[in-house]
């Protein structure tokens, strides 16, 4: 197995302008690892309670996705989520939490897993984060997300995390709350200087920047006709480009910005249909197109 | 003489988190004229009053600007806006607008100025655009930009102007307004239709798009440590713009390409001090260095 996620599984309600969708399977382990599954093999960590249905394993199984630690808790329920997104699609509106199972989750790495070589921690509480790397040994990439409810409640554990962490991935309006600085430029700054070696920060339809030692790297994202969800695009776009990493084995600069990109792709088809509907079944060709797609958006000549 | 501009010549006061200034040489069609300086011969058509002090024309005019078509009002006071930013610099806080010899202004063209090949319409009441449009005689190419004022208020007229315009120069927000479209792509669809080959919508920060045919240009801003002043970036986006066009005479795809980032170039210098104190002295070696720099922030390698 070349690549660990740690994070959620759950079950999303969501309302957006084109529909609405209940009870559908979601969850920041789900995304990252269906995405990462077309470039590696990931083993995933979460809990899900008896309600969990056989159908949604089967579905992660196909996908090479290994799931002894996943952990099922006899009569507990799923972690649910409902909300909402307004025409403005880069802002969820949280209708409803219930952390169920999630709440009690400890994450226990089984042995085979202690060795994966990237490791992700999708966004969960900092002190389980720091809890998961204390179990792995040698990583050779560690990628963390995180969010706001953390970075206001728990921000000290967050900075002990950052020291240990290679790659951080943040969103936009995170990056200037974590930093308290209005420009991105000078909040890279400041999270680069917290310990990882490069941070990537998410701008929804506006794609990512990567900032490493004094690269900058601008990803669009993909202009899409019609946003059906944007939920599960950042743990998608996590998972393209973890999943394309550990692939090629290739961190240096070209390799990053080729891995982003594989990420931005993952995302745009990501948010073509609700829940995993279209991030399940892609096909290389698919993926490949898509990425030359993104190659001839953004190409200019040379003066 | 290559490009002709109609707009506006203001006083404008203006407070930025980084400082504050007043009464500093302003308007759309200065800023344009200045950044289209450096690649072609501009002439601009724009009106100030008695009180528009010799030194601006001496700068204007050492750009190798034309200012045969700039109407001297006796008496009358120049256009004056009072505007704020906050942190979020994609917004502008208008406090005060004094048109004073705006409020009449009529745009009439020097005979020498009526056969001039590339046309930029900036920000003004539609009527008077159109009324540009009738004393040109077979331009090359006609561009126009408009703001929220005219979409609610003079939206036919404005229609009217985009059957006979080429390329739609247009802020992000209000393409969704013209258009009643959440979706940038369907946004961009509905002004096509309308009349011109291109559009390009200004993003602010994050840089601009254009639509042409099938094909989509996904231009990046580029990232500023600190972005002092805002003020005249859309502007000086669109004199870059056009000067780098008159300059090769090439529509071309790829010439749009090119002509964009010289275009986003540009800006990225306006923003880096208040009115045009940056833009005003640059050399074509900072300009080369920049669009290099925005090359290296975009490239990435096929799979």
């Amino acid at each position: 197995m070349d690549i660990l996620v740690v994070g959620s599984v759950a079950f999303d309600s969501v309302e957006t302008p084109f529909g609405q969708a209940d009870e559908v399977l979601g969850g920041s382990a789900t995304y990252f690892s269906t995405s990462a599954s077309y470039f590696s093999n990931v083993a995933m960590v979460a809990v899900v309670g008896e309600d969990f249905p056989v159908e949604h394993e089967v579905m992660l199984k196909e996908k090479n996705i290994d799931l002894a630690g996943l952990q099922r808790v006899k009569g507990g329920e799923t972690f649910r989520w409902k909300g909402r997104y307004e025409y403005d699609l880069n802002q969820a509106h949280t209708l409803e939490t219930h952390l169920n199972v999630f709440e009690s989750f400890s994450p226990e790495l089984p042995e085979e897993y202690k060795k994966i070589p990237y490791v992700f921690l999708a966004n969960i509480d900092p002190e389980l984060q720091l809890k998961v790397l204390e179990q792995v040994e040698n990583p050779k990439l560690v990628a963390c997300d995180t969010m706001n409810f953390w970075i206001e409640g728990k921000q000290d554990k967050l900075r002990e995390l950052l020291k240990k962490v290679d790659m951080f991935v943040i969103n936009e309006g995170e990056a200037r709350e974590f930093s308290d600085e209005a420009s991105l430029v000078r909040a890279a700054r400041h999270i680069l200087d917290c310990g990882p070696h490069t941070v990537i920060i998410k701008r929804g339809e506006y794609g990512a920047l990567m900032f490493k030692d004094d690269e900058v790297f601008n990803a669009p994202a993909y202009p899409m006709e019609d946003i059906f969800d944007p939920t599960g695009a950042g743990d998608s776009f996590a998972g393209g480009l973890m999943g394309y990493l550990a692939n090629t084995g290739d961190l240096s600069e070209e390799g990053l910005r080729k891995a982003i990109i594989i990420g931005s792709t993952m995302a745009s088809f990501n948010v073509e249909a609700f829940s995993l509907n279209r991030l399940k079944d892609l096909t290389l060709d698919e993926i490949n197109l898509r990425y030359k797609a993104f190659k001839r958006l953004t190409h200019f000549e040379e003066l």
